[in-house]
């Protein structure tokens, strides 16, 4: 009999959750909802309960049939205790959520917290593009940049549960402040939210590009939480328009050179990229590519292997089940 | 009975070789000479089969109670088949140079070759400040910045063995040159060819220091490999010299730098950092211990334990020993 488990990835504008099978990783049920950044504990949990359930509606298998859920979310957990303990991108109100107590209250089945990426991380190990590979690095691109460490075929969690954070090292010591109160952190030049501000400056300084057209929503002098979608920002580079090519470019220099960071310092067989952004805009990866590859050691930057994580939106889910099921 | 390897530590100025106790960590004897960056392969080989032979002597030990021998060196090492591959620090003839055969014809006892800092990572592991610990990283400060990684209580070699170049990490995106080529690295601004690079600039352009009295030897004009002693760099340091104080301070706040980076992305139990230059100079690890703590994630930096390697002058050897009697 197949093994079942739920696996929910909960991230800045969207939860999903899937009911996965945990021997073969395919996908059985999805279900999907906006989440709000208003959102407290309750309405969050209620999210998380409404997509499970309805993932399990579309797998159409009972929570009898469910070995235990997996939740990934971007923001800082306790593992060990099944502790969410905050997270930048949710209301203030949602500190210390007992999460595993709550979900085994409603579903008594057993439950899993982790980091969004470390889920996603598990699941590419498990069933995509870091598959019997021992030694690699997961980065994900999107409303900030993440990333997880396998090392000796195990994920690295790290002394207080952060390891892979690659987005919060600094390629500019007098750099931008980052959104985590650092400075020159990667994350305020490559991620989504980065290219965005970038992005709205040239508008507002009345650079001609056919994002003015694409986004019509976004006030340029009140941007608020605003960030450009990635089909959008593929289309425009698509089209050559010199605002996104050259925004995406300078983006793909500086995560180029967090690459070879990581080359020079975990020297990892595989380094394997993520996240939305990534996804869409093969521009960014390319430059990414192409820069890390120069910048880091000869041998090391020749040898090491950069690929697309191959599960794409689902290598959280898979992860989380796959947590779920073997915790 | 005791079992005993020698251990050979060969750096950018010395060469040092010890017997040591493998079970202890004992130092029971040394051998030390001066290495040159005009030896080729077989003045280079001479001068570690001097110091092997000092050190026996000094333990009043035969070659038929060593074990083996294990050698540290500074450079790219093909530790499988025993090859220095290339040093930056010693003559370009050094190539390919097959070290582990050439001990083993000289002594009849195999070898083992590895990189200058993962033997010392290995000798605070077994016997100094990483006992026990299962998840640290090492850095040292000396000529250049080497560092390297313990995970899960295992040397983390990387894909092409040169794990743990923390000195070479971009610290500043559109910094200065690399001595190997690549842009704002570490090492560019905190190891002692930096620090000497920038005191010999502060005396060139004429502002007082007593650094212009205790360095008697360097032409400011021409320095050429000149560098700094670390005892001289401390006693500067001491007396409140304001141009050594100031360019260590700097140092110590691009270490920092790069130290939170570390705890942010590979979130370790424990920072070792040793090497002459913070042995001998305590500005430069507390500048660079606050300034870790202060950039890092809160809680990441308040739990990373930061400690002095405790072997001193020895993590070397022993670590290159222990590794020849348990490969």
């Amino acid at each position: 009999m197949a093994r079942h488990a739920i696996g929910v990835d909960f991230g800045g504008t969207k939860v999903l959750a899937a009911v996965i099978d945990v021997e073969s990783g395919e996908v059985i049920g999805t279900g999907k909802k906006k989440t709000s950044a208003k959102d407290g504990p309750d309405e969050l949990m209620k999210r998380i309960f409404a997509t499970c359930d309805d993932a399990m509606d579309d797998a159409n298998i009972s929570i009898k049939e469910i070995e235990g859920i997996g939740v990934g979310i971007a923001g800082q957990v306790d593992a060990e205790r099944g502790l969410l303990v905050g997270t930048a991108n949710l209301s203030r109100s949602v500190v210390d959520l007992p999460m595993a107590e709550r979900i085994l209250e409603k579903y008594g089945v057993p439950a899993q917290i982790r980091n969004d990426v470390q889920i996603a991380a598990v699941g590419e190990l498990t069933f995509g593009a870091g598959k019997g590979i021992d030694n690699f690095v997961c980065i994900f691109v999107g409303t900030g940049i993440g990333g997880a460490i396998i090392q000796h075929g195990e994920l690295v969690k790290g002394h207080t549960g952060n390891a892979g954070e690659l987005g919060h090292t600094t390629v500019d010591i007098e750099g931008r402040i980052c959104g985590c109160g650092g400075r020159g952190h990667l994350e305020s030049y490559a991620s989504r939210t980065a290219i965005t501000a970038a992005v709205l400056g040239e508008l507002r300084r009345g650079h001609p590009s056919i994002l003015s057209d694409l986004l019509p929503k976004i006030d340029p002098a009140n941007p608020g939480r605003a960030a450009i979608r990635s089909g959008i920002l593929r289309k425009a580079v698509e089209a050559k328009d010199d605002v996104a090519v050259r925004i995406v470019t300078a983006a793909g220099v500086y995560l180029g050179y967090g690459l070879a960071s990581i080359v020079n310092f975990q020297n990892p067989q595989r380094i394997i990229l993520g996240g939305g952004v990534i996804e869409s805009v093969d521009l960014l990866f390319e430059t990414a590519e192409t820069v890390a590859r120069r910048e880091a050691f000869p041998n090391a930057g020749k040898q090491v292997e950069i690929v697309r994580a191959a599960l794409g939106d689902n290598s959280g889910v898979v992860g989380a089940a796959v947590i779920a099921a073997t915790a």
